[in-house]
């Protein structure tokens, strides 16, 4: 076996032909927790990701006591290409935990990032991923302060997988439980769907299009700390991930047991998307995006709550698209169509777009 | 593609012959975050890892505020077999990160998980590991407040890959930071070394022997707690993972800038361990534990250490290996062999076993 110490080099930008290659490509070493780990976390991770935490050289990091309620939360990311319009794998994976944070209406605090690495991976592309992380992690406020590298051999993996956990605070008197969802209540969201899932779908099945469809991943938690910080009572906050709008309004409408009425000439879908979504036969309301959400508050509310989503950078077309009802008999997403008629919204149950996240 | 509905049914304890095998596995449906996701979660993980973080139902857990300091730790397991003498992925996961938080001398309080599945898993096996998270984690006295599960196809993972992250709480005034390590310490470990890793390769290279080689993985929370309670004054503590007990004091050495003399006569390795180790070609002070620890305490209060340790369940075999001493010219750690020579030990620079957590 060859040892690390040689074939490490990470000062390169791309990986070059011939015996060198070998060298600019992540090895079984690498995850075996001696040398090559140390070499690795030194030249690649810890710098990236600076920080106090990381600095304490421990098995965790040590974080400071906490007044507030904390969230916590994890998500793997398995996207394919790991490089799309708008983002990359190591973008995603901050930004889907610090949303999932902001959707706990916390103040996302810390997070972890694992890594688990596909034997013979670029070594330049390891180090894009992980500045694209480090540069998002800073976007949005929150340190990376401990991680963990595994490597699997060539053909049990799939170029990099990444887990993020997060820690977040939540302020005093906040909740945003799907629980506190009351029949009456507008549900708004903050933009366009389905642009995040056709990004990536276009992509992968080489469709080229004259505007290019672009990711919507986004940081959500600016926009929920602006939420909070005017008071608006929020009843439910849920960011439109897998299985789109329609999937995560139905899951809100049996944790609640409530019904919701959308209309779908409300709900904005880019042109763009909408063509793509037309030649795969997908509903656009089934397809994912990483920088949406939808807003639930009482009825009283609601303006003042789109006057403030209006202001925010993070809010292309904020909008209500309808309202809580009681569940009768049972909880049902009911949409009107444009020409008047109703049709009940099920949860996707195919899977019409794999790895999206 | 077929529908999800009608082929995940999991009350059979084990896959069929036939047409029925194929209802039980798990499909690229299980991760769409749809209907399918949805039942997984519903039949097989809530169940296991009941509690009422989960059934909050958010994307997060919502913990209580926490007046003590918090320790935060992540770390993937990628382990092959996935069921091995003496454990399996799901108690070596929760294990894992339970000792990570035990090593911040911290009382572990919720995890996460993450599950990176196969497609074509058999739904069994993962009801299996589902279990066997949720025993040890009761066992160890922690909660899995909140999860993901991802989906990838044949070829492009391993079965299964598991994710911990977690949460502890620290006592006030208590720390085990390598930066606390002084010449003078004495370094304490509570049993024989190398019998995890050992027990993976055997399992994995299809070694008979008479007596097999059971993984010593087991929770170190108790002990650390007991260490604690007693008001032992810490330096430091690291559990014997990846790179075996040599890697993980070099480790310590380095970071604390100090040296370190072992005495190979006073490290403890089983008949067996040494057999196996002697067939593959490996120092059993290279080989990983999931249950052992290095307790570094000051010359003092060695030997109340110690029999608090002896009365501990978690130490079959507690002993003093050496001590601390000033790092001359630089961190060194030496090892003195049993005819009385010294050599330096290194950290494993080559990857003698692959994927053992």
């Amino acid at each position: 076996m060859v040892e690390p110490k040689d074939n490490l080099s990470i000062s390169c930008p791309l990986p070059q032909a011939g015996n060198a290659a070998a060298s600019q490509r992540v090895q079984m070493t690498h995850g075996a927790g001696g040398s090559a780990t140390q070499k690795l976390l030194d030249e690649v991770i810890r710098p990236a990701f600076d920080n106090t935490y990381l600095a304490q050289q421990q098995d965790g990091a040590i974080l400071e006591p906490s007044a507030q309620r904390l969230a916590l939360t994890t998500d793997s990311f398995v996207v394919q290409p790991l490089f799309f319009p708008g983002g990359d794998i190591g973008k995603l994976a901050v930004i889907g935990t610090v949303n999932d944070l902001a959707m706990c209406a916390a103040t996302p605090w810390v997070l972890t990032c694992a890594l688990i690495i596909e034997e013979g991976f670029s070594m330049a592309m390891l180090q894009d991923i992980v500045h694209s992380m480090a540069q998002t992690a800073k976007e949005c406020g929150v340190v990376i302060a401990s991680g963990d590298i595994k490597v699997v051999e060539k053909g049990k993996g799939d170029g990099v997988f990444i887990n993020t956990s997060g820690v977040g605070r939540i302020a005093e008197g906040v909740s945003s439980l799907p629980g506190n969802i009351c029949p009456g209540a507008s549900i708004l969201i903050n933009g366009d769907v389905g642009r995040h899932g056709m990004a990536i779908l276009s992509q992968r099945e080489g469709l080229q299009f004259a505007n290019p469809i672009i990711s919507d991943c986004q940081n959500l938690a600016g926009l929920v700390a602006s939420l909070i910080a005017e008071d608006i009572q929020l009843q439910c906050l849920r960011d439109i991930t897998r299985g789109g709008l329609a999937t995560n309004l139905h899951e809100l409408c049996t944790a609640a047991q409530v019904s919701m009425h959308i209309a779908e000439e409300a709900i904005p879908v880019d042109d763009g998307v909408n063509g793509a979504c037309e030649i795969f036969g997908i509903d656009p309301l089934y397809v994912a995006c990483e920088g949406r959400l939808v807003v639930i508050v009482p009825p009283h509310e609601e303006l003042r709550a789109l006057q403030i989503m209006q202001a925010h950078a993070a809010c292309p077309a904020p909008v209500c698209i309808g309202h809580v009802m009681q569940a009768q008999p049972g909880p049902q997403l009911i949409l009107r169509s444009r020409i008047g008629t109703e049709r009940l919204l099920e949860p996707v149950s195919g899977e019409p777009l794999p790895r999206i996240c």
